[in-house]
C-alpha cells in the first residue's frame, strides 16, 4: 500500500504509512472517522446517555468508505452509524448514486479540502426523504429528491443541507434523477449561462462520450442550426457516430484542430474543455473572434502525473496564463466553471436552483434523457470506478444501494488478506482481479503511475473534476 | 509642435519634426497624402490621360485631415480629391458623422496600424449612396445608409466596403443613424452576446455618461429586474440621476467598490470596464461566481501617460494577467471586446450585421433612442474633440458636414500663423483658444502631458478605444 505515498504531497494518514497496523485496526474501530454523524460523537454530546452502560447499539448502514487516499483498494463498503439530521438538513434514504470523475480525484486526495480519511465518498444521489431537520421548509417525509452533498452520497442514508436538495419531477426514476442532475446542470450552465450559445453557431465538445459530453450533445439539439464537433477516443466513435447529433466526430489525441479547420477555417464559437493542460492553448487558438473558451475541469490533472496536484496544475496552466490585453486584441473570452466550488464554497445557489428547474422541465417535456452506462451494487464500486478510470463508460456510471453485488468468483481473494477485509468480501470477480493488479503495481509505485498515465492518454470519457 | 515627439514611439513624420517646413508645405501639396483616392494616383494610373496637359481639375471635397500625430492643432479641414468607388465599395455622400474616443487615440497615433499622416479621420458616418462599385449588391443610389469605415468617415464623401455599410431603417435621421449605430452595436454585443445578461442580474457600467454607457443603460431597461450600477464623474451625476434607469450612481475615482458591496455584498454579475488599467483588478474582484468581467477599451491608455502606448498598456495589464486555473477556481470569466479589430481585422461581420439589424429594430419599435450631446461643423472639430477630451459630453458628439461653422471671433488668430492655415481659418473662437493653449503647452511637452493626465483623471465619459 505504500504505492500512494510518493504521489501525494498531503501528509499521509498514519493508517496508510503502516499498512499492517491499519489493517489490524479497521477505521470504523479506531475512532479516526471524520464523519460528523458518528455514533461516538452523538453519545459524547448527549451527557444523559453517557452514564448508561447498556445503551441500544447505534443503527448502522452500508456506505462506501475511502480508508486512505490512493488506489481502488482504499475503498471499502463498511457498516457506519446512521447519520442524524441537523438543523436545515434533509435526511434521505438513498436509492441511486452517480459517479463522476471527481470521485476518482477525491480518492487520490487530488481535490482541495478533502476530509481526512476515512470518510464516505459520493457527490450525488437520489432517494426518499426520511426525516426533516429543524427549520427546513418545502420538503416532507416521503418526497422523492435528488441531492448534491459534499461527500457522503454513497450510503444507504445521507443528511444534506436543504439548499443542495431538489425535488424530483413526477414520474422520474431514482436512477434517472441521480444520472441526470449533475450532468445536465453542468451542461446547461456551460452551454447557455456561460457559453451563450445561439442558432447558427459552432461548438466543440471535449470528451463527447462522457456524461456531461452526452448531456451537452442532447442540449445542443434544442438550438437550431448548430454545428457540433465532438472529441472522443476512437473506441467510442462507433457508438457516438449515430443518434447523438454530433456533426463532426474527432479522435482524441490526434491533430483534431486541423480537422476542425478543414470544416470551419475560422474556428469555433464555443470550445468546452474538460481536459485542461495543453488543451488550453489549442482551444484558445481555435475559437473565433467573439468566441468563448470554457475550462470546466481537468482530467489531465488526474490521468497524468499526480505527484503534486496543485503544483503540477499550476505549472500546466502557467503556459496558458492570459493577459486581458490579449483577450481585448483577440475579441475572445476565457471562463472557468467548477461546480463543486460553486455548490459548496461559493454563493451559486440561485443559479443552481434555476438551472435544476430548467433541466427537470426539459426532462418532463421529453427533450432530454439521461444516458446510463451501467449500474452497480455498492460492493462493486471498485469495478465501476475502474471502468471510468479506463474511460470505457459511455454515459453515467451508477450505484444502487439495494442491488445485489456480483457473485464472488469460485476461487476468491488471496489468503489471509481477504479475511481481514470483512466488509469487502462481497466484491465481484473483476474487481478482485483489479485489486490483484493494483497490488502488483503497488510493489512499484512508478509502475502504477505509468500504467495510469497510459490509461489517461489512451482513453476518453467524462473527464473533469466537476462531474460526469 | 515638438510636444508630441517625446510621447510617441512611432517615428515622427518629417512634417512634424520641423513645423516651419510643414507649414510652408501643406500636406495636400507635398505628395505625401496616403488616401488611396488621391487625384495624383488616379492620374498616374491612367496612362492615356497623363499626356493631356489640360485635364479637368479633380473634383474636391471638404474633409477633416490629421496632418501629424499629436494635439488638436494637427487637425485641419482641407480640400481633398473626391474618392472614387472601387469594386465592392459604396460611395456615400456624408450627412452626419460620429466622434468616439477612438478618434482621440488615432489623433495621437495611439492605436495600432494607423496610416501615415496626413489622412482623413473618422470611423462612423451616415449619408446617401451616391455611387455603387462593381459587384455590389443590395444597395441602390439614393439609399440612406450608415457606414463604419476604417478612417475617412469625416468628409463630404467616403467610399466604404459594402460589408461595413448598413441600410438605415425607415424614418431615421442621419444624425440619429450616425449616433446610434456604433454605440448601440457595442452595447448590444457587450450586454447580450458576451455578457449574457438576464432578468434578476446586476451589472456595473463604467463611464455611464458616455455614448456607450447611455446605450447600455437604455438596453438594460429591456431586461426585467436588473440592478444597474453606473460609475461616472461627479459632474455628470445631476444629469444621470434621473431618467436613465441607473439604480446606484457611483463616483468615478472614489472607492465605489465598497459602495457596491454595501448594496450587493456578493458583488455584481457583469462588470463592463472601458477604463482598463487598475480597474481590472477591482473589477475582477467585484464579480460574483459565474460572473463576467468584460474589458472593452481603455481610456486610461490615452488619458494617462502616452509615451509608449503598447509598452505602457502591457505593463498595466501585466498586473492583471490571469491564470485559467484561477478562473476555474473562482467560477469567473474574462472577455475582451474591441470593435475596431472585429470590424477591420477579424471575421466578425455576421455578428455585426445581425446586431445592427437588432439595434435598428429596437429603434423602430421606439425602445431605444440615441443621446446626442452636440453637433458641430467639420470646421469646429477641435472644439468638439476638446469637449470629449475634457469628458464634458453627455452622449454622442456629432459632426454635420453641411453645418455652418461658428462665427470667427472679431479678433482672430495670432499674426502670420493664421494666414498660412488657410483651411483652418473658419475655426471657432473656443477652438482658437484651445489651439493657443496647446501651443503654450507645446513649449514644454511635460506640461501638456500633465495637463492631459489631470483631464483624464478628473473627467469621465465615453472612454474606450472602440467607440463612444
Amino acid at each position: 500500500m505504500p504505492d500512494s505515498q510518493p504521489k501525494e504531497e498531503k501528509p499521509a494518514p498514519t493508517t496508510e504509512a503502516k499498512p499492517e497496523e491499519k489493517e489490524a485496526k479497521a477505521p470504523e474501530e479506531n475512532g479516526e472517522c471524520n464523519d460528523k454523524d458518528t455514533a461516538e460523537k452523538q453519545t459524547e454530546e448527549n451527557g444523559e446517555k453517557k452514564a448508561a452502560v447498556e445503551q441500544p447499539p447505534a443503527k448502522e448502514m452500508r456506505a462506501v468508505v475511502l480508508t486512505a487516499f490512493g488506489g481502488l483498494k482504499s475503498i471499502k463498503v463498511m457498516k457506519k452509524p446512521e447519520p442524524s439530521v441537523a438543523e436545515g438538513e434533509v435526511l434521505i434514504r438513498v436509492k441511486a448514486c452517480g459517479l463522476g470523475f471527481q470521485d476518482l480525484m477525491a480518492r487520490r486526495g487530488a481535490i482541495e479540502a478533502t476530509p481526512k480519511t476515512p470518510f464516505i465518498l459520493g457527490f450525488e444521489c437520489a432517494g426518499e426523504v426520511e426525516e426533516i431537520g429543524e427549520g427546513v421548509e418545502g420538503f416532507a417525509v416521503g418526497d422523492k429528491v435528488v441531492a448534491l452533498p459534499e461527500y457522503r452520497a454513497w450510503a444507504e442514508l445521507v443528511s444534506v443541507p436543504q439548499r443542495l436538495v431538489f425535488k424530483m419531477p413526477e414520474g422520474m426514476s431514482f436512477i434517472d434523477a441521480a444520472a441526470i442532475t449533475t450532468n445536465f446542470l453542468v451542461a446547461h450552465i456551460l452551454l447557455f449561462e456561460l457559453g451563450g450559445i445561439s442558432p447558427g453557431k459552432s461548438v466543440l465538445i471535449h470528451s463527447a462520450g462522457g456524461g456531461v459530453g452526452l448531456a451537452l450533445t442532447q442540449l445542443c439539439q434544442m438550438v437550431p442550426d448548430l454545428t457540433i464537433f465532438g472529441v472522443a477516443s476512437k473506441s467510442k466513435h462507433e457508438v457516438l457516430k449515430d443518434g447523438h447529433g454530433i456533426h463532426h466526430l474527432l479522435e482524441r489525441g490526434t491533430d483534431y484542430v486541423s480537422e476542425v479547420r478543414k470544416v470551419s477555417p475560422e474556428g469555433v464559437d464555443l470550445f468546452l474543455d474538460c481536459m485542461g493542460g495543453e488543451e488550453c492553448n489549442r482551444g484558445y487558438a481555435l475559437i473565433k473572434p467573439l468566441g468563448k473558451y470554457i475550462i470546466y475541469g481537468s482530467s489531465n490533472m488526474v490521468s497524468g502525473e499526480s505527484k503534486s496536484f496543485f503544483g503540477l496544475a499550476r505549472s500546466w496552466w502557467q503556459v496558458d496564463k492570459i493577459s486581458p490585453l490579449k483577450l481585448f486584441d483577440d475579441n475572445k473570452g476565457v471562463t472557468g466553471f467548477n461546480l463543486r466550488r460553486l455548490l459548496h464554497l461559493q454563493a451559486g445557489t440561485s443559479t443552481i436552483n434555476a438551472t435544476v428547474e430548467k433541466v427537470f422541465k426539459l426532462w418532463s417535456e421529453g427533450k432530454i434523457k439521461p444516458v446510463v452506462d451501467s449500474t452497480w451494487a455498492l460492493e462493486d464500486i471498485s469495478e465501476a470506478m475502474q471502468k471510468m478510470q479506463d474511460r470505457k463508460n459511455i454515459g453515467k456510471v451508477m450505484l444502487d444501494p439495494a442491488m445485489e453485488p456480483k457473485p464472488k468468483p469460485a476461487t476468491p481473494a488471496k489468503g489471509a488478506k481477504g479475511s481481514k477485509d470483512k466488509d469487502d468480501k462481497k466484491k465481484g470477480g473483476d474487481a478482485a482481479k483489479d485489486e490483484a493488479k493494483e497490488n502488483n503495481a503497488a510493489s512499484s509505485g512508478k509502475e502504477e503511475e505509468q500504467n495510469e498515465e497510459v490509461n489517461g492518454e489512451a482513453g476518453d470519457g467524462d473527464a473533469k473534476e466537476n462531474a460526469s
